[in-house]
């Protein structure tokens, strides 16, 4: 039934054959690889105005020139990445990057920024948008929390259906989303040179700080590390080289330019908008809703866009439910997560991974109450400070190579983590409090736990190795010939003499033992005992504490004491399996106990014990 | 660490040996039986009284008349349980009289009134108590739910650790009560009589609904049948006979009169102060707490009535905590409830009879809101049903035995059971909508849970039976030496070498299968077969949906099809045991996946297998 279930949610398992490798074209990877970073267009500017009313309606002006600095960081952070793809052509995330070119710690610290920023993205992508949509229908404000959930719920199935990367399901909206947002700069800025485009009305600004701060360096640095979440997915592209056509670094390179141009171009035009119309953040509107309205009126494109955004954000929450998973499956292979995490599920993906990731950011989003301002604090720490190892990684990689021009290209490089760590600093300082020291604190206990795991996996390795023994000569523990045999035995009934007998068939040297528990059953047993016990000898256990298990425990521990040139010891269960599962509440288990406690307990486990289950299946 | 924790909370294991039977001397008998019929003048008094509210603080007067007709019924089951006494000497609960006597059907009603009822009693004297303490200390009336659950978890925990039914324990509280009541009663009527004694102020009365309701017949019968409470617990000293001293019976039965003696007129005395003092029900307030704060003011001595009431009323939840299990018990043994309510704990307790009454009344507390006037019309069903149900099986067992005066004997029993039976059905009339449906609902659902537990191990039984099998000509099924052995092998390590060399000395026909989910991993292995594998053939199992544990049930599912004429399979797994408990989650747990399907999915359960499971275990 369960399996049932599963099928028809998830689909009927692919062979492994089907494994594809859809080669991308440009126009198609621009759209499956940029979701993530032009979806930031719909709260990057949002974000640095919500910072700068701080210091009232009067310091949104500076936001212009903070966007026009974002804007040139954009560029060297693009630059960096076009270098990155031609020195890893075959994909160089952070982590790959980091680890070969600065050491295991570096590559551990990025690869916890990246997995925080995964989740991130989720959440972040997830609440933009669904504010979009909130923005359009305010009554659905009060359950925004259920919509993201709901989103995230949805794009997770999705994924675990296995949906390709495919270039057309992603076309559609990455360039509609694209188009629209370019008309809505284009028809503003041609109305607003027409005279016919009026200023948005002097609203009651909704934050209620609004101007409760001076206008000081550090809150136009704030606002700066706000506007820079614009930047994330910049690196979107260096991860997926293979998966474009050849050559593949020269389209993806292409690709990269493509994107950062449409990028640059509407974080400013969006930002000149929203400066021009008087636009200020409101708690119920997107910075984006007000603009459309203003521009558009309320009628069909403004609900178009709305609706591409809401779609585009959707498209980059499903951005990292490929690369979390992917991650953490290259982790896991390295050993440094559980290796469940490797597992290829019914459709191909790695859906552990894919689970992972939901219940995450569904955390976050249930904790930070679907409001996008309260994430974006954590938000561009892990992004940054992947950026900045990865960028340091790429100049040591130069360096190492000392190829053409090799000095030329780690000084891009080198800008490149010199800007992107100078921002990661201003992040840190001015985000601390807001909520940057969470990450601060997880990235940390992330490598540390990729440490233990590690550790853990080399432990069992060593333990388990071959290296040192010779085939030959090997005996290892004792064969059967040379073991006792004890069968557990609760009563004298049909699976009673089926396991009697196949211990027999065992050894010479077997007992069975019953633990006296109740007088009355026990007497029956010693009653028949001679007529069905195989000449097996049988021992009472006295148990003066009512308990099966330990009596049994006890007289283990005493065969190993008594006789310690023996080899292994072989426990005996014979094991009445019910026919359904509720059955299983009518019965004492005892059979399962002992395995677990011979299996499990440390006390009793340490012993080499052979434990075989005698099953006597109830059809009824 | 777990088994501390326990051995602190629970105390030392008790050894068999130490169960003790204690027997009681009648005024220690009277301590220990009454507190639950004693304890219900606490509330009964009251529950009337918010009946006939409903028609006005003018129809509390009916009051006093429906009291004298409750004493009179008292009366009557009295003596009908005096004879039940000497009919069955040996201790006769509803459950064993209809059982004996009426069928098997009748005593599956009775049970599964009887334990409804029990957990009710735990609810409702819970709740009560927990009101004579808020009475007292109004600020702590928020927290009744919560002091409820308190209450219930510190009596579950003492029976737990195992109170023995001590007459001296029971003594204080239940005498002291006894002396406070008929203290309170005898002021009351002697200040009455010197006109020193005011009525209680004209309160607004705090139902809601007061005056909302015609006195009609049925609201009057629906006040009788909340009064009818007062009877709950009579039958007590009938179940426990055994425990007093010889004579058992004649001094049961003289413990019995003087209960009902002492009931009858705290019943009465209090239901003529409540009258003549002009208490009407108040939701924040106790009727026995207004009276006593009227007689005694609110000195010590009324701190001392509220004390003694909560105190009782915890005795009587006590009682309930000794008698479900006690019965839970016995229809365990009858195999009518789960075998492992006849185990007996640590401290020689029926530990999870225990622990399932704890979890059934404290829902009850949690569902009704610790409110003892929501949950009264539920408790008398269950009550008066059983109470029915016994004395029709004493007319049965007198007609059986036709004795010395049987007519007369038969007579009295009937007279009981017809009185009871027409309580019960004014009780199911006029409270049906309030709540009593549900008791009406569970008890067919109990029976025939009954029914079917009965079915499921009487089916075992038979399955297991040895009946009409001959030790002699006995063959069963074969043994190891015509037997298959398959060893599931991940890997080449020493776990590996342990669980081949077993199986090669387990049978000549040995197969070693590994599946092929990660070609590298296969590989691996093939190439270190020729020097570790003993001589075993290995055979690669394709998986083309990448499970590791569907293959190895499709491989033993195709060995069984070609050799049928072979006998049991034997299926080897080296499973390496991991050090630490948290290890298991980096770890796949395949050997744990194969041995639960062989075991326990019916479609791969079905045949006969022996499943053997090699350990090897990490140090670290």
């Amino acid at each position: 039934m369960f399996a049932d279930l599963r099928r028809i949610l998830i689909g009927a398992p692919l062979p492994s054959a089907r494994m594809a490798h859809e080669r991308l074209s440009k126009v198609r990877a621009l759209a499956v690889f940029s979701s993530d970073a032009l979806s930031s267009v719909a709260y990057a500017t949002e974000e640095m105005l919500l910072v700068l009313v701080l210091a009232g309606t009067g310091a949104l002006g500076l936001s212009l020139p903070i966007a026009v600095v974002i804007a040139g960081l954009l560029v060297i952070v693009a630059a960096s990445y076009y270098q990155t793809i031609h020195g890893y052509p075959s994909g160089g995330g952070a982590y790959i990057v980091a680890h070969d070119n600065l050491g295991v710690w570096p590559g551990l610290t990025a690869a916890a920024a990246l997995l925080t920023d995964y989740v991130l993205t989720v959440a972040v992508s997830a609440t933009a948008g669904i504010a979009a949509i909130t923005s359009a229908f305010p009554a659905l404000l009060p359950y925004r929390v259920e919509l993201c959930l709901l989103a995230i719920l949805l794009i997770a199935w999705a994924n675990l259906r296995g949906v390709r990367e495919s270039g057309t399901l992603f076309a559609i909206p990455t360039y509609g989303f694209v188009l629209i947002f370019l008309a809505l700069i284009a028809v503003g800025l041609v109305r607003l040179a027409t005279g016919t485009l009026n200023s948005v009305d002097a609203q009651v600004v909704a934050t209620a700080e609004s101007g409760a701060q001076a206008l000081t360096l550090f809150l136009i640095l704030r606002a700066f590390a706000s506007g820079c979440t614009a930047l994330t997915g910049v690196e979107a592209i260096s991860n997926g080289i293979p998966a474009f056509r050849p050559p593949e670094a020269r389209n993806a390179g292409k690709t990269l330019v493509a994107m950062v141009v449409l990028l640059a171009t509407m974080f400013l035009g969006i930002s000149v908008l929203a400066r021009v119309l008087g636009v200020a953040p409101l708690e119920h509107e997107t910075v984006v809703s007000q603009i459309g309205r203003q521009v558009f009126g309320t009628g069909p494109l403004y609900l178009a866009l709305q609706a591409a955004t809401a779609l585009i954000l959707v498209l980059a929450a499903n951005t990292s439910f490929a690369g979390f998973p992917w991650l953490s499956a290259i982790l896991a292979r390295d050993r440094y997560l559980p290796r469940q995490l490797t597992n290829r599920g019914d459709r191909l993906v790695f859906a552990n991974g894919i689970a992972l990731l939901a219940i995450l950011s569904s955390a976050l989003v249930v904790v930070f109450g679907g409001q996008t301002h309260r994430l974006i604090p954590l938000y561009a720490v892990g992004v940054f400070l992947s950026f900045t190892l990865s960028q340091a990684g790429m100049v040591r990689h130069w360096y190492k190579l000392r190829g053409q021009n090799w000095p030329w290209k780690a000084a891009v490089n080198g800008l490149g983590a010199l800007a992107t760590g100078v921002v990661l600093l201003v992040i840190v300082a001015t985000k601390f409090v807001h909520g940057a020291w969470v990450v601060l604190l997880l990235i940390p206990i992330f490598v540390w736990m990729f440490h233990t795991i590690r550790r853990h996996y080399h432990a069992v390795a060593e333990q388990l190795s071959l290296e040192g023994l010779q085939p030959e000569t090997w005996t290892g523990l004792a064969t059967r010939k040379r073991s006792k045999v004890v069968v557990a035995v609760s009563g004298m009934h049909r699976g009673t003499l089926v396991a009697l007998r196949f211990a027999r068939s065992l050894s010479k040297d077997v007992t069975a033992v019953v633990v006296d528990v109740d007088p009355e059953v026990t007497t029956r047993l010693v009653d028949k005992w001679p007529a069905w016990g195989q000449k097996i000898p049988l021992e009472v256990l006295e148990s003066p504490y009512r308990s099966t298990l330990e009596p049994i425990l006890a007289y283990l521990d005493e065969v190993d004491r008594f006789e310690p040139e023996r080899g292994l010891a072989i426990v005996v269960l014979p094991e009445f399996v019910p026919a359904r599962r509720w059955h299983h509440l009518l019965h004492n288990q005892t059979a399962r106990l002992i395995k677990q406690a011979l299996l499990y307990r440390r006390e009793h486990s340490d012993k080499d014990r052979v434990i075989i289950d005698v099953p006597y299946h109830l059809r009824r």
